[in-house]
């Protein structure tokens, strides 16, 4: 049971404003709820049905838990279909590592002013899958605890430190090769790719691209080539897994019989 | 200016069903719309705001065309924020390719049950952005023609020849080499890369992955290996898009000279 006090308070995590002032963010449904549980992160209230707690509640420690109806879900939830449970959670500025078995790569992917929640969590989704564990963004890239970033990065912001920086200034004091996607770039071709430096990826807005800012410290300007000549753009969590995928092989240092 | 009636008739356009029935899809917004402009399809309706028009009603044929109010549009509008544009474009079977300097590989891309419309319209535009002109997909996969495929394929839809098919069937007789992405599959790696002939690849549903009966045709069972240990899988767009880039450089004779 909750109060009806109680769900308004609750309620009013949806807005974003409200998230960042407390350092907290929501975490909905019952797949991110699991990967929550496991994670190491503070999780300070749980409303859920009762399908849901009589599943999990044991496995999981919450300063407050409250069974809701769906109606109730309903009006916590930042979606068109809340699933199960929703969580508020503490944000935690390094990254809860303790639980899992992390395989560290040495790239960095930058983001410029990504705009679209669903490539937000798509790229780190991408990052997770190629054990990038860090993210710079600059700070105008939407932030990565928007609810929808955290959906579509199926439990990879649990496990990246995203940083919020004047991106410019990190690039200039990297000191590190910075591969960045242009459509003015080096096409990258068969078997001559990667690096075996730690080294920066760095993609730009959806549809403007890397700002002029940035480009000036891009060692390295990349383009997929537009092999069909008929579209303008590849969308922007595509093209920083391709480029991911091309950039990785050197870095780890694994013989193909150890990859299955 | 448009009447109340034929406002309510355009709006019964937002059921897929009603769109099936009589071969015509709709496309919203400036981008898209100047896009139909110039592919050759015809536009059966056109209901767009003055500023719209006065721009672009020179440059286009469409047996009705009404200036609508923003509130109108909005009422036809398959988007929460209807932008400028709404047209119902008759469905062609083959692509309308005469306007468009088209380049065409030798791979044809499959899909088998894709589900979420923004995946879908991902990788058609993925598959443009690559040259491949060719989507065969299972026949429970979601519509090229639903109004967020159209959106997120950013005009590939217009420039792409998809078909729904019995997928095991055509895989059993397509007579071509059959890469399937796959959790088991043989991990790529380095330069041991592309095919030189003509080739299928194969992309399984978001989250139970490609069926059994379409896999028992996959003669190449790819695995894009996860080097992080901590993701549970890829976004499947993303999946599509690293290995097309993978298995299309053998298929071009180009040199990388010419490739900017």
């Amino acid at each position: 049971m909750i109060s009806k006090n109680k769900l308004k308070e609750l309620a009013a995590y949806r807005l974003q404003k409200r998230c960042d002032e407390e350092a907290v963010f929501v975490v909905e449904g019952p797949k991110m709820a699991a990967e929550v549980v496991v994670s190491g992160f503070t999780v300070r209230v749980v409303c859920a049905t009762g399908e849901w707690l009589s599943a999990y509640a044991d496995n999981m420690v919450a300063a407050e838990t409250y069974e809701v109806s769906p109606a109730e879900l309903e009006r916590l939830s930042n979606f068109k279909t809340p699933n199960q449970v929703w969580m508020l959670v503490e944000r935690n500025t390094e990254v809860q590592s303790s639980k899992f078995k992390i395989q560290s790569s040495k790239l960095i992917l930058a983001l410029d002013r990504i705009q679209d929640p669903g490539n937000m969590g798509t790229m780190l989704r991408t990052a997770d899958w190629f054990g990038i564990r860090r993210v710079v963004c600059s700070r105008d890239t939407v932030s990565c605890y928007n609810p929808k970033v955290v959906q579509a990065s199926m439990g990879a912001v649990l496990r990246t430190q995203v940083d919020y920086v004047d991106l410019p200034e990190w690039l200039a004091t990297s000191g590190m090769p910075i591969y960045g996607a242009s459509l003015q770039g080096e096409p990258i071709v068969g078997s001559e790719f990667g690096t075996s430096r730690e080294a920066v990826l760095l993609i730009g807005n959806e549809s403007r691209g890397i700002s002029p800012e940035a480009m000036a410290y891009v060692t390295h300007p990349v383009l997929i080539p537009n092999l069909g000549g008929t579209a303008e753009s590849l969308n922007a969590s595509v093209a920083a897994g391709i480029l991911m995928n091309y950039l990785l092989w050197n870095s780890y240092n694994i013989k193909k019989e150890e990859l299955r």
